[in-house]
């Protein structure tokens, strides 16, 4: 059972054989309560973050609003003509920290890898229908400047085509801390090109 | 809840709160069966990972032995006359690893540290009252070379010192990948005194 | 005089104090040959490697040529339209190999810190001149995108002003890698502001 | 030329091709004065820094001592009982930092490597020719922790084995830091046996 418990934490992202073990152990030695009580949140996670039918993010349905929409597909603060597409729930976090942007958003999802393409299909028609049916000013394809970001975003251009809508791409240049000594080539070309 | 599971994952050891919250993330979208079995499983774990009454080492009672003594305290092939105390339970597992030693084993456990100074009587009581009863040849200090290591072994070594068993520790010098021209003078003192 | 050596060799950019003692150490035991060559080299570099009157580029002037302008400066081939400002020969050399760029450029060079204002206000005029005198259509700010580079181009552009020259900057977003979990608000702020 | 100095730089240990490159931007920017006395500094390297004729380590002649003996050579201070063998100056250096031995050494040198046996067969009779003349109590090979060190050292005990002088190694076990959960089962070996 140890060992069962080991081969699960191996499962959560970023963790190798012997910080799953040293989880083992650590809940082998906390007291009980803290593993009762994580032991009910772990079951409960899943019935109280729903993911929203809106932009596919999880959140805590604290208020139990049936609609299963999340706050910021709710709000009416949040400015419907923006709908920007990210691959994770992290990503809008940490976009939602910068406080930038007002918009609203999608979530690809962790699914969105070459493993699994039946689900990665069913993403995006939802995304298309959102889009059909919202109606936004523009899509704003913010997946990461990875090789895998770009192909995700080159695909979202192709489904979203047939759509009256304006699709645009985060601004590729310097970010910030970028030195010319190291500036790759793609990089340079980008922001020769983005000059102003 | 999403906040307070947040939370219970940043008391796990070496966890920060970005990896917090993705193992959050992680566990709203997981599926259903993978997020009850690990409920259940940690739910578990404290029944059927008890605590060796001897060596005070956590394992898997699967035999649900009465005595509630691990495979090892119990093992009629292991030598007692050696008794080494480590500090944690990953310790012992990477000593076992390397199958070089067949003598028996106490843990002082991650309780040792400076802020419980009770429970570290306790432990320290349960090392006294193990070496008294089971009158080990020799004792082996093997803590960490490391400044609380090294105390907790002084400390220990004061303890044992009324009890007729020898104690030793560990022989400092060179380990393994250690370049003379990055020896700090701890390690060149105790390499020269142990030379050989 | 050994530690004199490692005195120089310690105001290399870059080297610390074990790695100017193992230059020395090299030295000492390194054949004649070598270490005449080298003394030779690091002698006639000053006579030969000539700094570009126009883009103040450090160079090696093999034809002897004496107009003492740098290949690029001196090229038929290159858009003299465009002028590229860049911090150092490095970031010179860096565009080069990208091989997007086909403008010509001026270099600040390592003199341009706070430390050095008279120096560097001469480095300024000299690109004022320089501007005044070959009144390219734009001069393209290539500074590092970091709080010292930033503060560089922001000058340059007052400095600039009286001309009329259009002055442009680097464009800022997505560098190649970026992920959108990590990014900063400032490169938020730019790929946002400047998607397309 | 210039590109000829990079090349010389990149000789040196631990350099590669973008600090050699580097180095000759600064050289070439640096002022005469530097790079004067830097050339002479090199060229006089090799006719002050001379090679002890007893360790084998280099030093700097300033009194001009016909000898050509190093001062700790020289040194009537020094135990002459013992005899360290380490492999580079550097290694010497860092051990006299650490104040804890007081007796001679014999340098291998970086020569010590597979590439040039004809060298070490000579460096490794010299060995043998001192520790046979200066009749030294104990020779201990102060090698690194390493599989050439340890070759190194091995090879040794066998070329001194005819002399009837005590040839000692190292103490192998924990060096400072070593913690039991990642120690290899060499160094957990060495410190099991080592133990006191």
């Amino acid at each position: 059972m140890f060992d069962k418990l080991v081969e699960y934490f191996l499962k959560f992202p970023g963790i190798g054989p012997r910080q799953a073990k040293r989880f083992a152990y650590f809940l082998s030695s906390a007291d009980n309560e803290f593993v009762d009580e994580l032991s009910k949140l772990i079951k409960e996670i899943k019935n109280n973050a729903v993911q929203c039918v809106s932009c596919r993010r999880y959140f805590e349905n604290s208020k139990n609003d049936a609609s299963n929409r999340c706050p910021i597909c709710s709000s009416l603060n949040r400015n419907g003509a923006l709908l920007m597409v990210v691959e994770k729930n992290l990503d809008l976090d940490n976009i939602e920290k910068t406080g930038i942007y007002n918009g609203k958003y999608f979530i690809l999802g962790s699914a969105l890898s070459l493993k699994n393409e039946k689900q990665n299909t069913l993403i995006f028609k939802e995304l298309f229908n959102k889009a059909q049916k919202e109606k936004p000013a523009e899509v704003i394809l913010a997946t990461s400047a990875t090789l895998e970001g770009e192909n995700t975003a080159r695909y979202i251009e192709k489904i979203l085509e047939p759509l009256p809508v304006k699709v645009t791409r985060l601004g590729r240049g310097l970010s910030t801390g970028t030195e010319l000594e190291y500036i790759d080539s793609e990089t340079m070309d980008n922001a020769l090109k983005n000059r102003k």
